[in-house]
């Protein structure tokens, strides 16, 4: 069996992460009243797994394609493929709720079997849902079946190859199903970066980065994962879509773009090109404190707005900016404190600079560029500091929810974007619904992607978990949250629609939004089988 | 009756500009062989324009709509909507060939007067040919019934508004109909630029720009018009789509990206909201030359790869740095040949380097980190004076190709791009197609667009009218172009598809990625009213 397939795979972080410390602990029963509620994972044993529903023709012709030992009907298996890991997944796998397990797990060796498998499922009625790191957050691989009486998760883990570099064009063909980390070091024996680090980094693919319109950590430098990507090829079960002669094009309308974002409702992506650039061989993160949410946020539209944002460009409001300073414990804030209060920042606001680059004199001249258009915001700078222990603690956002869920902790993120001018007042708006929703709560918030006319807002939301219905609890405030953002702002900025987001979809796109790309889907999935429920609420009309 | 309304254009910018300078005329006789055989625009009276067709019914509903004084039915109003200003579009204002004109041309004022038209054209069957700037080199707004009984040009010369401007967010909302120096001029009442600057700059319209894709010089410092799109309307026979929310959105496949480049076959672009920037306070242009196309492609490559490419940066190849300079005969050419050989720069290629800042320090900086690159490609600098002639005659293209065909000259451009590690493979291939189809032609190219992964070609070709069916010598040529680009890049990287480059759209996108468009435009146009014959090359099935 092939050596890469995580069989484990199942419920987040839980058991790679550790315990939250004690000072961490401490720290949220005094500002939310948490009292001693664990939540483990639970054991396989008691989770209610259905037996599979997969009928034997079908199965039979996946067999055909991928072999006996990529169709996958154990517990395990379909255990490790039943959903992603939003608070309401992990909650499931906590023994909270139902989960919706694949009948199968099938595993193509290459976009040609994709292709293979996608034309069998039509052929058999069986829905479909695509699977690289199972990161998503918003329902994104729920094993729904909508209308079909089975569904399978194909999981691109075997799509692991870079297929090609081009040193030249600074081009990189990657299958689907490598795993972020593993593109680059893949990418690094080509002396070759991405430069896309989402919280996910370590689980996520570049087939889910790009059916999901992923943004990375460093999108201010590096750009979005749709900005990277310069073609990709799409499995359908009517064939497939192979796209990008160029690195720009006015050959009619964006057809790349239709297929990144589109969740594995229009097909499957099996590869995808993508520019890379030289790994840097310099650099240097930095912290600074801004006194107060306007004047954060003010500095960071001048940053955009001059085009000198540092690669990564991170303001914390100040909640966000007390509260992981009191959770990560690793500074004497009580000296920060009055260090900043002798400078008169009273409502201080942590601001992540990092810069990348691929020589001392190019990081001297950007770092000089932003910090100069920086200083009319009166930053206090410190240092290296904080921005080195922001970079190396930047993926351990999953692991500490799920200590906080074994805690008691009902903890989740969401996230918009908006222009400049709405920023704050979406903010507000967010804030209040969560708050209403949950009373005691806390709720954080920064802007991780500046653009020159808006940024994302990021919000983190503490508060102790319910004992009753805790998904409920945990709805009802995103519900509240996702009703203050449709009017003011993007439903996801770069988590996606999945099931959660796609009640909202036809308010930001529009009654005639949906319908084209109910058009598209009728064209390239004729008989419904891909990611049934995902994206769009209701299957299309035929 | 509107001010705005320009019922005398037609047949290009020949009233305009004026004759070639005798030089340049002598060096074109030397050079190709040139005889005097004037070909100058042809009197209205002599061109066949047949009675229009629109049916009394549809006429009474578009009078509805938009007031009996904004359905125009005579003759020199037709005539000024037929067609583009494509070299074969010119030839026929200038007696050869057929002429398509619309059966009548329609004013609409607003958005909704729009979609009253689309409304009213549906109903009764009428094709609709969106007209802007009527600068489409690409057949984009030829007057084509395709199965319709009639057509009609629907001018957007009323939509000239801009509608909002939100400065903290830097953006701005106008209609459609603006043309490009009237955008600049209301912008600039607020101290921002669009800073898109193609060479149709003059007549050319906002809406025209997203429809088509366009690119401006400053493309490397400004981005692709479709970067400036945060959003837009577009009106179609079945209602409006209203896109853009947000600076950035994971929320499902990119719609905005699909209505770009749509060139009017989903529907008519009435409104964008665009990314403006703070009007330059401080700018330079500089002329450089390298030695030879490797040394110039691989300067422009390592700006494009480094991210310090000026803001115009546009690379000559050897036979174009030659010609300009003979053509212009602003310079003293014999002198400079001598000062390049004196600094053993035997081919020269011109590249034109332009920064606009809205500081000095700014430009400078940015100078700087140009110029730092582009040291190790050997460049010998030449100051000031050719940045600035390239920067005053930055327009004259057009003009100078009416100038051209007055003295009985074949002349046009063509466009494509693709990946560096292809772009000489391509440039050759083109060139040869080119030559052996029009031989002792003079072909030229340059790169205008530069990118990470690859750059733009532009090829002017100049070459003898042919006595007989000269429409016929063009397109032979064109199609061993289009032949020669098809393997290797893009068909178009910002003239768009229009009627010429529809044969090659299937083969960029394959036969899927026409199906997916044809099921957009069945979705939005299901009378197939929409621009006929235009970037599909037959209507799609029902």
């Amino acid at each position: 069996m092939n050596p890469g397939i995580d069989h484990t795979l199942r419920g987040g972080w839980t058991l790679e992460g550790g315990k939250l410390p004690a000072h961490a602990l401490r720290w949220l029963r005094t500002r939310t009243g948490l009292s001693e509620h664990p939540t483990p994972v639970a054991p396989d044993s008691v989770l209610v797994v259905p037996e599979p529903e997969l009928g034997e023709a079908a199965r039979a012709d996946l067999v055909a394609v991928v072999g006996e030992e990529h169709v996958l009907l154990d517990r395990t298996a379909r255990l490790g493929r039943a959903g992603g890991l939003s608070y309401v997944d992990l909650l499931r796998h906590r023994g909270c709720g139902q989960l919706a397990v694949p009948d199968a797990v099938v595993l193509p060796a290459d976009p040609d079997e994709v292709l293979a498998v996608l034309k069998a499922c039509a052929e058999h009625n069986v829905g479909v849902v695509p699977f690289g790191g199972g990161t998503s957050v918003v329902g994104g691989v729920s094993a729904l079946r909508g209308d079909k009486p089975a569904v399978i998760a194909l999981d691109l883990v075997r799509l692991n190859r870079l297929v090609s570099v081009d040193p030249v064009s600074r081009l990189a063909v990657l299958q689907a199903g490598v795993r972020a980390p593993e593109a680059e070091r893949l990418l690094a024996a080509h002396g070759f970066t991405l430069g896309h680090f989402p919280q996910s980094f370590e689980r996520a693919t570049i087939g889910g980065f790009a059916a999901t319109r992923s943004a990375g950590q460093a999108s201010s430098g590096y750009g979005r994962f749709e900005d990277m990507v310069e073609g990709l090829r799409l499995a359908t079960p009517v064939g497939e879509l192979k796209l990008g002669v160029a690195p720009a094009t006015a050959a009619g309308p964006g057809l790349k773009d239709l297929v990144v974002g589109s969740e594995g409702a229009f097909g499957v992506i099996s590869e995808v090109t993508l520019r890379v650039r030289r790994a840097p061989t310099h650099r240097r993160y930095e912290g600074v404190f801004l006194d107060g949410w306007d004047r954060g946020h003010e500095a960071v539209r001048d940053l955009a707005q001059q085009r000198v944002l540092a690669d990564v460009t991170r303001l914390s409001d100040a909640e966000e900016t007390e509260i992981s300073l009191a959770l990560t414990g690793g500074l004497k804030s009580q000296a920060l404190t009055g260090y900043l209060r002798a400078r008169r920042v009273t409502d201080p606001c942590l601001l992540i600079l990092g810069w990348e680059a691929n020589s001392a004199a190019e990081l001297a001249a950007r770092r000089a560029a932003t910090l100069r258009v920086l200083r009319a915001h009166k930053p206090v700078r410190l240092g290296k500091v904080l921005g080195e222990a922001w970079r190396h603690g930047r993926y351990n956002g999953p692991r500490q929810r799920d200590a906080l869920l074994d805690a008691g902790v009902c903890v989740e993120t969401l996230e918009t974007a908006t222009h400049w001018s709405q920023l704050s007042t979406l903010r507000s708006a967010v804030r209040g619904a969560l708050l209403r929703s949950l009373p005691g709560a806390v709720v954080m918030c920064h802007v991780s992607h500046a653009y020159e006319t808006g940024a994302s807002l990021y919000f983190t939301v503490l508060v102790p978990r319910a004992a009753e219905d805790p998904i409920g609890q945990w709805q009802t405030a995103k519900s509240a949250a996702c009703r203050a953002i449709a009017p003011l702002g993007t439903i996801s900025h770069h988590h996606a629609v999945g099931t959660d987001h796609a009640p909202y979809l036809p308010g930001e796109v529009g009654e005639l939004g949906v319908r084209v790309i109910e058009s598209v889907k009728r064209e390239l999935d004729p008989t419904g089988v891909l990611n049934p429920g995902k994206l769009l609420p209701v299957p299309p009309k035929g």
